[in-house]
């Protein structure tokens, strides 16, 4: 069965960018992720534009994806965002709950049950709207500030997540921390307690994101969250490298004997294309080294 | 029981580098690696200063290295470069035999078979000398000119090599385009035909040297090449990155459960002074992103 391949470039990717990306390169970017084989796409985020200026224009980010063919997902916090969402036509919200309540109230100004609690009151009405609902566990592997995340804890948040009913589960390694046989293990727990689709979103930070997602995936994740060119540093490790990069997954992928929809020299192409547009080397490897 | 971490960055690390490291910075890395907590390092290789520029100084380094309390490794390509490896003193001598005719020829002006004739010859000789000797299969996962490289063609030359009485046998990825479950299927079917040690050799090419390194040592090998930093692109692809990096694998492997000699913190700082060193960020991320 094929690996879906969600590009979470245009909203995790370039959040936290030291640059401002013009509207219409977001835009593009998401018409690439989609001409490359990726069907989903995280486009943007619903939050204050105070907070995530580089995502003020989400509304003209979802306005511009017009006949692009893509099912748009946006990240939404709390009620506004959804309706926000709702208002700007994406076919997909996704909720982020933290499974540390240090990292999440420094985060999100929430603890765990307070996230799970608007989960639960956000998507019921995203699904009544007509859209897809997904939640996604961040720091699902390690909190920067409470060490190594139990996985009891973990089981626990995902039954309470389950209980909003998601179209399907993320697990996040936020900080970028997991190691794969840790990957695994919270996987096939995960997998044990839910039919829901699980899908894994991993950092390179420490160099084991592509070996994470194929953790995640031999496990039974059905879904990988990427992002071109390897884009999106954590704020907490501000000279570290950021998402795990769409083309050096892909490269993972198919040489390890998974299917994707994703074509490699289309991902690498977007990795350069990305590259020049910020002016910079981007942290992802494939678009130095080539395929195989 | 311990994974044994093999400092290859003094020859792997440097001999493309684009400048020359003074001898004097060569010693103290080999100083650093020990006292971070290798044993063995591989120093130098006993080449023709004309082919590799870099490595000219490889007498000097050893004669440097008087009271490391390191194992030193140099590489050799002949009977020549083992006499010079015998006359400075090192305690080990590795053989490269590449796994395929054509990147042979290009790159040793010797076909595999006449490589392994070549290392039966010269292992004995080491051994008469009190020298321990080792031989690496390079080009075991794929080669950039005949591509992967088939496993009977592995097991083949593996066997072959295991008559010249190799005190342990490494499986190079040299141009970096393994993955883990190939590297895992390699290292089962190798260890089944060979008690020999088994240690392996990888690059973060496309992003995969960690992931590689936790396949192999969960396959059976006990001994990883690591480079400070991740220093040693291939010159096959310029812009790519080197080694694994050891203080990136020393971060997997402690994390993943596999204990080794390595401090982690020593293998960061040795990883932010060689860049300081060279003046360049390495491409090892832990020395950015810092241990968890």
């Amino acid at each position: 069965m094929s690996v879906e391949i969600i590009e979470v470039g245009p909203r995790d990717g370039l959040q936290n960018h030291p640059r401002f990306v013009a509207t219409f390169d977001k835009i593009e970017l998401v018409r690439r992720a989609v001409a490359a084989g990726s069907r989903r796409v995280e486009v943007t985020s619903f939050v204050h534009p105070a907070k995530v200026p580089n995502l003020a224009d989400a509304e003209q980010v979802v306005a511009g994806l017009g006949d692009s063919g893509v099912d748009s997902i946006g990240v939404i916090m709390n009620a506004r965002g959804l309706d926000r969402a709702i208002a700007a036509g994406v076919a997909e919200v996704n909720v982020v709950v933290l499974a540390s309540d240090t990292f999440g109230q420094r985060n999100q100004g929430m603890t765990t049950a307070e996230a799970v609690a608007e989960a639960r009151r956000l998507l019921p009405r995203a699904h009544d709207a007509g859209l897809r609902a997904s939640v996604t566990v961040g720091a699902t592997f390690g909190c920067p500030f409470e060490g190594e995340t139990p996985l009891s804890r973990v089981l626990h948040i995902v039954e309470d997540v389950l209980a909003a009913g998601p179209d399907e589960v993320a697990l996040a390694d936020t900080i970028g921390v997991a190691v794969p046989e840790q990957v695994e293990r919270v996987f096939t727990a995960v997998r044990a307690v839910t039919d829901a689709p699980l899908r894994c979103h991993f950092h390179n930070t420490r160099n084991l994101g592509s070996a994470n997602v194929l953790a995640a995936v031999g496990a039974g994740a059905t879904a990988v969250d990427a992002s071109v060119g390897g884009l999106g540093g954590c704020p907490f490790a501000p000279n570290a490298t950021g998402n795990v990069a769409t083309e050096d997954v892909v490269y993972a992928l198919h040489r390890s004997g998974y299917p994707t929809t994703m074509s490699l020299d289309a991902a690498i192409d977007n990795a350069r294309w990305l590259g020049g547009v910020l002016g910079e080397q981007v942290p992802g490897l494939l678009s130095r080294a080539g395929g195989f």
